[in-house]
């Protein structure tokens, strides 16, 4: 017997409606040459340019969206040093409500002053000494503050998901959507779409090879963890799967694929060389699977989701150069 | 008595009949951040998106599509260390034809390789005795070629203005439409466009500070010619505008504004963090010029010619750090 999935298609068509006029549609990009490069027709699904510059508003304001006036009244809280602290910044200031924000004292300053700018309050922690989720918890509780997960969330999975929903409007047939893989929230809710609209699509992750938690769970049929890797795609720096992205991935996961550090480097720089754009490096991982040869066999017209898109100059030019 | 137009709006809409299917449909990218910034609704027609990588396989095509048969079986020419040189490798390829690209001697390689790459011969001069348009001539004429100008030819900048035309077809209404400004092609055909969809917009140019060359020009109402200009929009460096295209932009550009070369790098840098695209010195004018305030008042609803984005990652990261 098969239990309900946690997240469907139409919970993903409701985060849909109620992010329409709010986060941005964003575009499809195509490239001939970029064509020739990988031999597959290639949609590029660039949530680099969705608001705060990666998908992860998506996913936070469909979460906030549903909270009681009550919560909304009493605000909410957030653990990240990355794109959920600015999306569930912003979306806060879109709802009309107030957002407390757990970073790591070392956070780069871009990244506390981008999150501040929402209007966020911030709180620091020793990522060393302390455990994230235990303090945002406990900060949630003294203060009655509505905690929104990265990923281990249904209205998270949800919103995440309409992206790959978008992209599938806007494509009609595609054999193949390739999706980075970090906590498994973005995965787990394009695969949700995606299966739903095609179900003959195969949907592939794409890991950094250091990062391979879940590409090991999917193989042990359970969730493995690993040491925290060490990647240049810091989005994507997941020690063990999330209980229930993993739930959703093996059953909708095809298969994960996986990118070297070097590789993913080489994807950004033919980014920004000949495609023009600015992917941070756990957005260029699908594309630097598709540029490596690591689909085999390789699908005749594939979607990827490009996730993000924050970096600065000067790191992306390092990372770049190495 | 008025003189009639060597390039009418009759000129863009032909042209990019002929263009369709084979230039890119560049999208149109909107940013809240950036209309915050700017103070108006801004609108970006990405031509950093191009074939090529800038505007300019619009005017080359369009040029080479209107050759006769025998012409196109003898084959053209062009002098170019820019994105001409590409354009029309580009554009000879896919009209099945043979393209001569004369290029100085200290190009960079990658440029030199760009356009190899499209199948084009290349023959290169030394630029600090040669004269490009003597050589291209006579090169032309030795070997019975059409040699297709940069910007003086009415199916160049007919081509070239097909961008405006779909901005606008896409925006609806604009007030102004800010164009950079180097031998005057692009801004030529923009106006022709622009004035002749909306005879009400303001069409305004860009020139870096040192390179005012058509801003005198205007002012004079005649050509001036100026020192050769030491800017990074190195493809805004001409020393005197078009005879052809200052005919033109004389009669329908309604203001020329200037931008020194640290506006040009701090709008590339934003275009960066907070666009995720990639807009070479050129064509970040623009943008540098709404940026830094110069358009004086400031018009409700703004579009935005972003020209190309040809730069490689290193060149990028030391204008930026700069």
């Amino acid at each position: 017997m098969t239990r309900a999935l946690p997240v469907t298609l139409h919970d993903v068509h409701d985060a849909a409606a109620r992010l329409k006029g709010v986060a941005h549609r964003t575009p499809v990009l195509r490239s001939r040459t970029l064509d020739a490069l990988v031999g597959a027709r290639t949609l590029l699904k660039c949530e680099n340019f969705q608001r705060i510059g990666a998908f992860k508003f998506r996913g936070a304001y469909n979460a906030l969206s549903r909270l009681s006036p009550e919560q909304l009244a009493r605000g909410v809280a957030a653990y990240s040093s990355g794109n959920h602290a600015q999306a569930v910044a912003l979306a806060a200031r879109e709802l009309g409500t107030t957002a407390v924000i757990l970073m790591p004292e070392d956070t780069p300053r871009s990244k506390v002053e981008a999150t501040a700018g929402y209007g966020a309050e911030i709180v620091t922690y020793d990522r060393y000494t302390g455990d994230r989720v235990a303090i945002g918890e406990a900060l949630a509780a003294d203060r009655g503050l509505a905690l929104i997960p990265p990923y281990e969330h249904p209205h998270v999975i949800a919103g995440q998901g309409t992206a790959a929903l978008e992209l599938i409007e806007e494509a009609g047939e595609l054999d193949a959507l390739l999706v980075p893989v970090g906590g498994g929230g973005l995965i787990a809710g394009s695969a949700t779409a995606a299966k739903g609209l095609l179900p003959g699509i195969r949907v592939i992750g794409v890991e950094p090879e250091e990062g391979d938690d879940t590409r090991r769970s999917l193989q042990a049929g359970e969730r493995v963890s690993i040491p925290v890797p060490r990647t240049i795609a810091d989005g994507q720096a997941a020690d063990i799967p999330g209980e229930l992205t993993f739930s959703v991935n093996r059953r909708l996961v095809d298969d994960i694929v996986l990118v070297t550090d070097d590789e993913i480097r080489a994807a950004m720089r033919l980014a920004f060389e000949r495609l023009k754009i600015v992917i941070e490096p756990s957005g260029a991982t699908p594309l630097a699977a598709l540029l490596a040869g690591r689909l085999d066999p390789l699908p005749p017209c594939v979607g990827v989701i490009i996730s993000g898109g924050n970096i600065d100059v000067r790191r992306f030019a390092e990372l770049c150069a190495a």
